[in-house]
């Protein structure tokens, strides 16, 4: 638990209700404990499950609620003990601030799926308060939480891959799809799908784009470098990339049909779910045993692979396709996001904005 | 294809209709080709699937239909290319008789993925002829797909591993779940499910027998060895046995919601389904997501993968559970069977049946 004494103020937005509606609000933070890194924040994502918890989508949310889980910033100050950071680095913050240590997953650095993780906004602290994310001035957390940024990267370029760009990199990784020749689908283009062409390109992947409609179509193939495109209603098309593919990194948020997208796996394929979706997924089971196929899925990435990801992302000298925005856009930029209207992530520009109506 | 320009005539029992009965047919084999071996059946299993296909519940059936597809006989000919075999040896055969020999599963020796595989019977065989399985006083089959069995394994036991047992075991064996110290769960405790049991426990695995009633309780812990007995409707046992095993083997026929399953998984856990069922099966991502479970399934095994499975077995000294019946005893046995009245599998002495009325 460790001794919390003092406190000091903050500023951010915060939604106070499910309207889906921010405005500034001032709340506080715990002084630098012994294991803490206090953050200056420079940039902050947005991402679609920030819409979910702001709007209770997922009826587990508890206001004021102050969003934000793709964090850059730099270190303002540091606890005794900790010696990954020094004050004036730029560093960040994704999904999670807190684990337990000590189950499996937190052994095997694979801490997102601990029991016991907390969440880096609308969840409750080992000190009993609420924490808060980061559409704000300042944050505090735990030096494992915290990850190292390679030196040279433009920080509001790293801000999408927090969580994003590791949602994606995460089971590409972990389910052997690293290699070089694969052939991967990315079901829907939005924030993490675009990072699935960025990042299944530079692996050296062939890449199909799978979409609802053809209106995405040229910036699949142009400006995001994917190799084919395919409309799920177009049944020709489909039914020719059947039986083609090793992996779908499936990012659709809402219900849909998996059989049309369990076609196109080849054998052995993976089918891996990204989009928290609370009405049911159905498919037949043959079409599963048949090919030895598997629907799986994957949740955001550990600290540990945040950190190889921005160094395979800084190698391969990938870039983002960011929008950036002031905080005073903020309700606007939701607005779009939940249109879809956005190519392909916002990234709000905290330290540019003024906070607070002066 | 081959020249074949003779054959020679055999009787076994087949259905004529969809009704499940099956009586005395007589019909015409093709004479030895340079690489088939010429078999005379000693025993063949009865499958669950033999079931559906002779009452055409798969919509897929052709009469007269002679079914079995675990076959064990003796070799009374050989063609002029055939070395691995000789007259007298006693071999098997499985589902399968037929494959194309040049796709990706082919040239990888798991031959039951290959788009143009042909089954035991049922099927049409190169020659534009039906194939017909092993309720009958012989069969011929291609070298490729015939059975090596391991010296001195009672023919009768083996009859039952040609399907059930290695359609446990491919998986296990696929998904690196060989190794001692697994915790495994054997949904539905059948044909599939009791080999699952017996496979499981000779792997050195914890094995939970989960089933739908407390009726098989006893035979699951102490004829079979279970270590762990759940009743899926004991909301307190199931929930005390969430996030405990590495994997299930899910067999049941008919559809049933995968949820509760998949809460029993760990991290990383799979559910492997047995079952062709036509029905949607239904779960919500996150179940998958959270735990970056696998919802996956297998068809069979290869040639390679039995032979491996039958040295397994004599290794372990393990034993089938199995009730002999003579063919005139055939259409009893598939009442009972639909009923699941048998433990755990009918095997036919065919050798030992009179064939024909005289």
């Amino acid at each position: 638990m460790g001794s919390i004494e003092s406190e000091r103020t903050t500023v951010g937005w915060a939604a106070t209700d499910p309207s889906g509606i921010l405005s500034p609000y001032t709340f506080t933070l715990r002084n630098t404990g012994p294991d803490d890194v206090y953050i200056k924040v420079h940039y902050c994502g947005i991402c679609h499950s920030d819409l979910h918890q702001i709007k209770n989508d997922l009826g587990m949310s508890n206001y004021p609620m102050v969003p934000g889980h793709e964090v850059v910033g730099e270190v303002l100050e540091v606890g005794p003990n900790v010696s990954r950071f020094k004050v004036g680095e730029i560093v960040g913050v994704g999904l999670l601030v807190g684990s337990c240590k000590n189950c499996r997953p937190c052994q095997s650095d694979i801490e997102q799926y601990c029991n016991k993780k907390i969440w880096s906004y609308n969840d409750v602290y080992i000190d009993g308060k609420p924490t808060q994310g980061g559409f704000a001035e300042t944050m505090i957390v735990e030096q494992k939480f915290v990850v190292k940024i390679p030196e040279g990267m433009e920080p509001e370029q790293v801000a999408p891959l927090l969580c994003a760009g590791v949602t994606v990199y995460s089971p590409l990784a972990h389910f052997g799809l690293r290699g070089s020749g694969l052939r991967g689908g990315i079901l829907g283009l939005g924030g993490v799908g675009h990072m699935g062409v960025k990042i299944a390109k530079a692996l050296g992947h062939h890449v199909s784009v799978i979409s609802s409609s053809d209106k995405k179509k040229q910036e699949a193939l142009e400006h995001l470098g994917a190799d084919q495109y395919l409309v799920s209603s177009d049944a020709t098309a489909m039914q020719e990339a059947g039986d083609s593919l090793d992996y779908i990194i499936d990012t659709v948020p809402v219900g849909h049909p998996l059989e049309p997208y369990l076609s196109l796996l080849k054998l052995d394929g993976k089918l891996i779910l990204m989009g928290v979706i609370n009405t049911p997924l159905q498919f037949v089971s043959p079409m599963v045993m048949l090919g030895r196929k598997s629907i799986t899925g994957s949740f955001i990435g550990s600290i540990k692979e945040t950190e190889e990801m921005l160094e395979f992302w800084k190698e391969k000298g990938l870039r983002s396709m960011i929008e950036m925005v002031k905080m005073d856009y903020v309700n606007k930029a939701l607005e779009r996001l939940e249109k879809n209207d956005v190519r392909y992530r916002f990234v709000v520009d905290v330290k540019g904005s003024k906070l607070v109506d002066e």
